[in-house]
């Protein structure tokens, strides 16, 4: 089944302890698409400026990933300039011009209103609710935010989860959208606001799926190199609605899989600069690396033991 | 299987954001054995003052923890203070005093000489190679240390690691120890050193058994409460080689579940003051933890889906 992911199609000037690149291809919806289409073909909703390199974009597209629904505004592109601290461990954003993303208002064609599964990016609550107005009658609806909206546009946001079925954050996300500091507490709180299940990222230390009566745990994969954490938390999202989407289904079991198949996209994002991470990554890989983050966490049951 | 600690047998004061204990049973020892104890009998080696409360210990003995190789020393017991940040993330220590610990060398019962799982506990490594002297031919040591040895008797310690299969560190003493910021570079460094395998803990991330081919990695029980962190470290130890003497193995699959039962051990650890986090827990109770944490990260294979 395809899906649709609304977002940022952004150009970003990283600077990690291993180099660094300018204006090169990034934004949410970027790094959805790029580890999504490795599993479902995916169907994008966005704005560029005049001067965005429409070429990488295209040569993208035999990847099964669909532009024409990103528009192409007269103005510059989304930049966005990032520095990483030694240890990968926090960044600090140098500059962020929005250009022609400050006005954007997501306009869906007509014949992807039916798409079943949809992927809300990191933007304005008000147009992600707007987005879902667009829609027919998606099977599932899962959205992303960040710090910036929790703060200035809480009532949007919190009018946005009484309608989705996936909050998928990242863990200082979580807590200061709930005002817990346990993690646990803070995803109960959230399943309280409407989704009925919520996904938090923790970065170097994986990711967990709360639902009501259960817990999911899935570990970082063992990378020995990190070179650009960027877009993991997007390329996330790709793997774990682009398994729904292929299997097309939600039930319990399957999200488990999606989380794995969103880890090994993750872990993938983080081993090179951007988008490159994905540049030799096949299906087969994909499976090999979904195998991996398995053994990862087996635990032999007591009957296999001499 | 038996299995023999030796470490501290301390006195905790300790102030949490939920409350205070005022010279609580503690030390690495208690906690292990403790925990160690719902699994297999513990033997004990360490050193307490006249002022310790011996009828605390000898209601522990019940359990299957045998004081006997605790030697009673003139003077005041080794006594901690400390006091955690409002989130627990962070602790402070208000007061040190070693006590009767300062001067304690360590000396096996003769009978205890042949135990098959000896667990070294965090003291001086210069002590912790003498233990190893003492014993006839252990078939598993495992042995903790901290950052207080690390700088100050890193030839020693190095000493001691090649002749222990197993060290048992949390994540800032391996990135310390081997100078690698990334845990699993620190991991891989630690094996060249002598281990054979390495658990590194992460506190509210869990736990990884690091060997040579392959990685293993236990999540933290998803707790909505935590009182007191306090010894957590030192009951996985206990679970961990408690289960191990238990079934009489360091086979590589029963490894993979003494990290479990370990991880249990921390969980209880930490739902109570001091070691009163295990006063209503049972085999069976460790036994439902075990089957919780295993469903924690149960991966559904893909024959089993709809």
């Amino acid at each position: 089944m395809p899906l649709l992911v609304v977002g940022s199609v952004a150009l970003d000037s990283i600077h990690t302890p291993f180099g660094e690149t300018a204006d090169a291809l990034g934004g949410s919806a970027v790094y959805f698409s790029v580890a999504g289409s490795l599993l479902s073909p995916v169907k994008v909703v966005g704005v560029i400026g005049s001067d965005y390199p429409v070429g990488e974009l295209d040569r993208l597209a035999s990847r099964g990933i669909d532009w024409s629904g990103v528009e192409r505004a007269d103005g510059e592109s989304f930049r966005w300039k990032g520095k990483y601290s030694y240890d990968l461990q926090s960044r600090e954003t140098l500059e962020t011009r929005l250009g022609v993303f400050a006005s954007f208002r997501p306009k869906l064609p007509a014949s992807w209103r039916s798409t079943k599964y949809l992927f809300l990016g990191n933007i304005d609550p008000e147009l992600q609710l707007n987005v879902l107005e667009q829609m027919d009658d998606p099977r599932l609806v899962v959205c992303d935010t960040m710090n910036y909206w929790i703060q200035g546009k809480r009532a949007d946001l919190l009018a946005l989860l009484k309608r989705v079925d996936i909050l998928l954050v990242n863990d200082s996300e979580a807590r200061e959208l709930s005002g817990n500091w346990n993690i646990h507490k803070a995803g109960r709180w959230i399943l309280g606001q409407g989704p009925k299940r919520v996904v938090i990222k923790q970065g170097e230390y994986g990711a967990l799926l709360i639902e009501p009566n259960r817990t999911f745990y899935v570990p970082a994969y063992p990378l020995e190199e990190v070179f650009d954490p960027t877009g993991a938390g997007d390329a996330f999202a790709g793997g774990f609605m682009g398994y729904l989407a292929r299997v097309d289904s939600t039930a319990p079991e399957q999200l488990r899989r999606a989380m794995v198949y969103g880890s090994a996209m993750g872990s993938f994002a983080v081993e090179g600069f951007g988008i490159k991470g994905f540049d030799q990554v096949t299906f087969d890989a994909v499976q090999r690396r979904v195998q991996a983050f398995v053994d990862l966490t087996h635990v032999p049951s007591a009957e296999q033991l001499p």
